[in-house]
């Protein structure tokens, strides 16, 4: 136990989410992982190597940029995408035990960098969002989880869209993806001329 | 195994969901469950109470009144709020532990149920929709699974709304969520000479 609750509580969810991606996900029939959350967003493995890339280079190295250099450094631009090349030929599987190992060493870390509440009050700057706190950077990781998880859940009912018949009048997990991806082809339209498939693949995701 | 791939793959899902709901929710500390998905939605708790009332009367007895009784009869109404007095004082752990339990009856039922292909084309009745399908059933029973499941992430997402402090505008889970309150309260305003508080509650989950 640290002298800190809301790192506890925190840790509480950020050692769930590969134990939960690990049961949702590992051994699922490939029938349910073809599409998609939204036309042009990800897909379960998409989502899974995007938290191994954040796990890599955005929590914790932001956290240590927090308490060594405070607000006079900000930090490194995240790579949104950097799974895209790294992770094209590896089984849904082994992301998941890579993510679970990177998880268990960030966490074991964090540890070490957040000793109590005045560590969390330390500041650092984003380099689009200003000043922020260690705190807020850890419920933002915690959220984070959620917000992909979520993602992988409306990427897995997409499998089923057609499968349920007149009944996808009543399920919003359906519904709201036809509506992000009717907006997300407005946009593409309105942004053609300016932007490529990176870009357009990022419309659905959350960013950091 | 069973001759029909289509029972097998939405099974794989199914039994998946009671081990996920634990792995995320059980132990987790009270202050990741005391907000709703929405403003008017449901908790953690609601939600997994939703589902254990989904078990005793919608997928099963619905799939046993396709068999016995096609089109000539149509689904009974189901309750979609009978979990708020009947779990009332019931902790979560024991709600997780009746899903699971109450899942893996109705996944055995199942399996006497469907023994191929022809009886996945069965028809019955749904009261309002018309004429739907075994295999419908079993995909909307699955997807059903995963909206209330991401109704839960966005549960937990809504504990930590301010502490994420700037990084707010770039969680589209926790955005989302204030866009469903914003259409919520413009509805229920719309509503108001009619809707009591058991249908404003229900403005957020997916119906069956």
């Amino acid at each position: 136990m640290t002298g800190t609750i809301f790192l506890d509580e925190s840790v509480a969810l950020l050692e769930r989410t590969p134990r939960v991606a690990r049961e949702l996900l590992s051994g699922i029939p490939d029938s349910w992982l073809g599409e998609p959350d939204t036309v042009g967003g990800w897909t379960a493995r998409d989502v899974i190597g995007h938290l191994i890339s954040a796990e890599l280079d955005d929590w914790i190295p932001r956290a240590e940029i927090i308490v060594r250099d405070g607000t006079s450094h900000p930090f490194e631009p995240f790579d949104r995408f950097a799974h895209v090349q790294r992770d094209r030929d590896v089984p849904l599987g082994t992301l998941l035990e890579r993510f679970a190992e990177l998880r268990g060493e960030s966490l074991s870390r964090l540890r070490d960098l957040v000793r109590d509440d005045a560590d969390l009050d330390r500041r650092g700057r984003h380099p689009e969002l200003g000043e922020v706190t260690l705190r807020e950077l850890l419920a933002t990781w915690a959220v984070h989880d959620l917000d992909h998880l979520a993602q992988v859940y409306a990427s897995l009912a997409a499998s089923q869209d057609t499968a349920v018949g007149p009944w996808k009048a009543y399920l919003g997990i359906l519904l709201r993806r036809d509506a992000a991806s009717a907006a997300d082809a407005t946009s593409a339209a309105d942004a053609s001329e300016t932007a490529g498939a990176v870009e357009t693949a990022g419309a659905a995701g959350p960013v950091d």
